[in-house]
Order: structure tokens, then C-alpha cells, then sequence
């Protein structure tokens, strides 16, 4: 899986925005869990399962043991962003919502989004399937680290945020379709998922509600 | 595993069930995201979810990749339902509580039990395994449903809804424990499914409740 | 993968700490479910789901059908405990956390735990694979049952609980590294499991939040 990857993508600036990614979804998870009180090894947990979640969710969906279990790396890099949300609490109010996090976790977006896309196509899925996996692989860590804060996972209703791992995903499944190699495919849909979320952040973009739909359309 | 499900009972009707079923699912879940005020892509996500989370996690059990991420039908009637609660919203209050929802809902919950049993009896695991992955097959989408609105899942404890899909899977492993051919134990594991649910919902079924037990045994 | 366990463990003991922490397991979520005033159904569900998505996801992560789907003698022990949990509701107020309930489900999270690192020593994964593995077979049912209930995984914040499970899983994985035969590294993981859990029980242990490390560094 990890040799999936590594075959398809230029490897170092990949491997760059993998181990950003996976420091920026530990401490925003890791934060959150502090906010709630949690201890230290919920604190932990929550970051782990962030930064981990969605990737072992498409190992799961796609049939193979997690590479999450199987490497040392990766859990260093996200050990290493829970460690930074713990330091970070002493003097920051909000880590999560410091400018560098918010960029530093759209890369990881992009990042996590692009792995999913690329196993997601070697397992020969449908187009829906590449979408599907892509966008699990983004936002199934975060969802996950809300059902254990007991909330309503925030990618559903709070922002244009999985939204743009589905128009990364589209993007991968478009160039692979009309016969690109997963190079330029993988560029492409980086580049897609880090454009949009930092616009979207930045022009406060969200989706409407059926509710807003209704008004619209009742006012005509 | 659709191929074992085709081998195994007489297409045309398991088919039309099924689609019934995705339809209906997705806009029972879709209504309910709708209700929360998520955003579009939040109330397509748990339409999708409550009809495709249950087979998901079948196939996972039994090591393969999801049906769904491999094809495009089914995605197609789920955006169907999708689609349906969206606009159902604009013109009706409750379009889940509607008594074609009810029925069609019921159709599904018996297309999923017998699509559930059938595989988990070709994968060769126990008894309660095939009760269990008919069970988990029916209800497991709606079970997520709820966890990703933030609330427990209606199916443990609101009605007489689960219990349906563990009758169904009984008759099921039964009628095929005792040497009966694939087609006839899932004409009457649907059967039994939709029948039971029928009339849990015009005669208002509950199961009890420990306390209501233990308030009859103090009684005597 | 019981073969896994078997070859690598004396039988008698572990068959017996593993019976006794399905019975104790399924007992305890049982028991929450009750108080939640969920049906029959939904007790039996929250019920077997702590005894058994611990195991479960440990077998879907190395990519078997999970052992319990194909066992007939497991199920019965988790029934007992549902069971035991229904009677007890009416005889006794908080059957949970009776001493003998504690003590129980202390020698279940040793089995299980110990259950989780041979499996996944077995496969191959990492170090970090070994204890995660190992913790999420010891407390993943624990934690499904909150999230079915609607709260936070108690694991998380509320207790000395899951941390029992990773010192365990280290201790096998050192035992283990260092060239020990599988026997004695099970007797070491599930004796460090179950004394340091019945410790934390004896002695009220927590493990720190990062608001009171905060407190400290700041008082400095």
C-alpha cells in the first residue's frame, strides 16, 4: 500500500505533505480531546485515531492489515503533534485554530485525500468507490475523533471541508479516467483539495442547508 | 457476493426489493440529517450511510471488498432518495413518517436481511453468525445513522424494528439448517421480515424493558 | 486465530480467564444498557457488543471473518452474562460495580488483551501494532458500548482502565522481543493486565489531564 503510493507520487514532496498532515490532524484532535477534559491517554487516543482513522478505514474497506500497524514512522509524527497540543495548551488558548494549523492541516487533507484516491484505484473500485475512499481516508479520522467526543462529527454540517477531498477525489478519478498517469493525477488532486479547503477557509465558503433551499425556493 | 446472492434467489423480485430498499433507506436517513440542519453534503453522507453502512460492514466481516464502492447502480438509487427527502422537505413535514416511507422501508429491511444471510451463509460461519450479519446487514446503516446524528440508535430500544431482521435470519439459517435450497429460505426469511415489521408498526409492538420485567416479577 | 491463541498459550488458564470476562464483559454493558431503559433487544445488543467488538475489530484490522461470527461456545458465556445482568436488575441496584463484577472484569481485560497482542504478534505488524491491537481488543467492546449509548468512551477519561491493557501489551511485545517463547510472555501480559488494574481499582489511580499538568507547569 504504502509501495502503491510510493510508486504513483513523486515520493518526497508526498512523504513532506503525509508527515505535515499527520502531525496538524493529531493536534487538532488532541486538542479537542483536551477541551473535554480528557487525560493523557484519551488526549492520545483522540490524536491517534484523527491521524490514523481514515487511513485505517481504507485499509479496512480495501482488505488489507492497516499500514498504521505495521510502520514506526507515522506514529512518531502523529505522537509528536499530540505532544505539541499538550505544550501548546499551556500558552495557547487555540491551537487548533492558530493560521499554521489551519494550513498545515489542509496539506494534510490534500495528502490524505491523494493516498486514498491512489489505493482506492489499484483495488479497482468504481468511480464512486475512488471518491468514496479518497474522502474517507481525508475526514474518516475527524469523524471518528467527534463520535468519541460525543458530538456530531463537524465535517457533516460546519464547513466546505469534505467537500473538498469529493472534488479532489473527482479530480484523481477524471485524469486517471481520460488515461493519465498517477503522477500528474496525484498532482492534480493535491493540488484541488489544498486550493479549495484554503479558499474556502479563507472566503468563509459553506455549503447550504435543505432548509436555506426551501426558503429560496418558497420566496420565488 | 452480488453473484451469490444472484445464484441463490430468483433475481427479479430480490432486485426490486433491493432497489425499494436503497430508496427508501437513504431518504429516511437524508430526512433525518435534513431535521438537524446539516448541510448538503452532511445529509447526503448519512442518506448514504444508512443505506450502504449495513452491507459495508457485511462485507467487511467477511473479508470483502463493499459491493457498493464496485458499483454504480446502487449509488444511483441512493442519490435517488437523497434527492427525494431533499425536495420531500419542501412539501411535506415528516416524508419519514409517511406510510409509503413505512412500507418501503419495511421492503428494505427484508432485502437486506436475506441479502445479509444469504452471504454469511456462503462465507460458512455459525448460526448466530448468519442471525448476527443478516442483523448487522438490515439495521447497521441506521444504527449509524443515529451515532453520526449525535443520538442512540433507534434501534435498540424505539421499536419493533431489529428484532424483525433477527426473526428473518432465524427462519433463514432454519429453512437452510434443514436442507432447504437458497430460494425458498430466502423467500421466507423476506417474508418473515417484512410481515413481522408490517404488523409491528399497525399493532404498535414494543419489547420490554428490564424494568418493565422487573415491575411485573415484583408484582406477583 | 483461536489456534493462534492456543498454540501459543497454557489452554486451561486462558480458557478459563476468557469465559470469565465474556460473562463479566457482557454483564457490565448489559447493565448501562439497562439503565438507559433500552428494550430487551437493545440490552442484548450493547451486551454482546462489549464482549465481543473488542475481538471483532482486532479480526477485521488482521483481516479474518471475526472469530465470534463462527463460534457457537462464546456467544452462550456473553448470553449468561446479558443474562445475569436482566436478574440482577431486579435483586440488586448497581450489579456493575459490585467487587466481584470489578474483579471479573479485570481478569477479562487481561484475557483479552493477551488474546489481542498473540493475534497480532502473530500477523506481524510493529511494536506499536502489537500494543494498539492488544488495547483495542480489551477495551474496543467497552467503547462501542458507550458510543451506542450516546456518551463518551468512559475509557477515555473516566479511569486506570485502558492503560492497564497498554502496559500488558508493551510487557508481551518486550517479553516477546527479547526472544521469549509466547507462553510465558501471555502469562506476563495478562499477569501486569489484571495487578495493575485491580491496583488502580484498590487505589483509586488517574492519569493526569493536561489542564493539571498545566496547573503545575504554572505554579512552577
Amino acid at each position: 500500500m504504502l509501495s502503491d503510493v510510493v510508486a504513483a507520487v513523486p515520493v518526497r514532496p508526498f512523504a513532506v505533505m503525509n508527515a505535515v498532515g499527520l502531525v496538524a490532524f493529531a493536534l487538532v484532535g488532541a486538542t479537542k480531546a483536551i477541551r473535554e477534559e480528557f487525560d493523557l491517554f484519551g488526549v492520545t487516543v483522540v490524536g491517534l485515531a484523527t491521524a490514523f482513522a481514515g487511513g485505517a478505514t481504507r485499509d479496512v474497506l480495501v482488505g488489507r492489515v492497516p499500514l498504521v500497524l505495521r510502520s514506526f514512522g507515522e506514529i512518531s509524527l502523529a505522537l509528536l503533534g499530540v505532544a505539541l497540543a499538550v505544550c501548546a495548551h499551556i500558552v495557547l488558548d487555540a491551537a487548533d485554530e492558530h493560521p499554521a494549523t489551519l494550513v498545515a492541516d489542509a496539506i494534510g487533507l490534500a495528502a490524505f485525500t491523494t493516498a486514498g484516491a491512489i489505493v482506492a484505484t489499484n483495488v479497482g473500485v468504481s468511480g464512486f468507490g475512488v471518491v468514496a475512499v479518497a474522502t474517507i481516508n481525508a475526514v474518516g479520522g475527524g469523524a471518528l475523533a467527534d463520535l468519541l467526543l460525543g458530538r456530531q462529527p463537524f465535517v457533516l454540517f460546519d464547513d466546505f471541508y469534505a467537500s473538498c477531498a469529493v472534488l479532489g477525489g473527482v479530480a484523481y478519478w477524471l485524469a486517471a479516467s481520460i488515461g493519465g498517469s498517477p503522477g500528474p493525477a496525484a498532482a492534480l488532486c493535491a493540488s484541488v483539495t489544498v486550493c479549495t479547503r484554503l479558499l474556502a477557509v479563507s472566503l468563509d465558503w459553506h455549503l447550504p442547508t435543505a432548509q436555506r433551499l426551501g426558503r429560496h425556493w418558497r420566496r420565488r
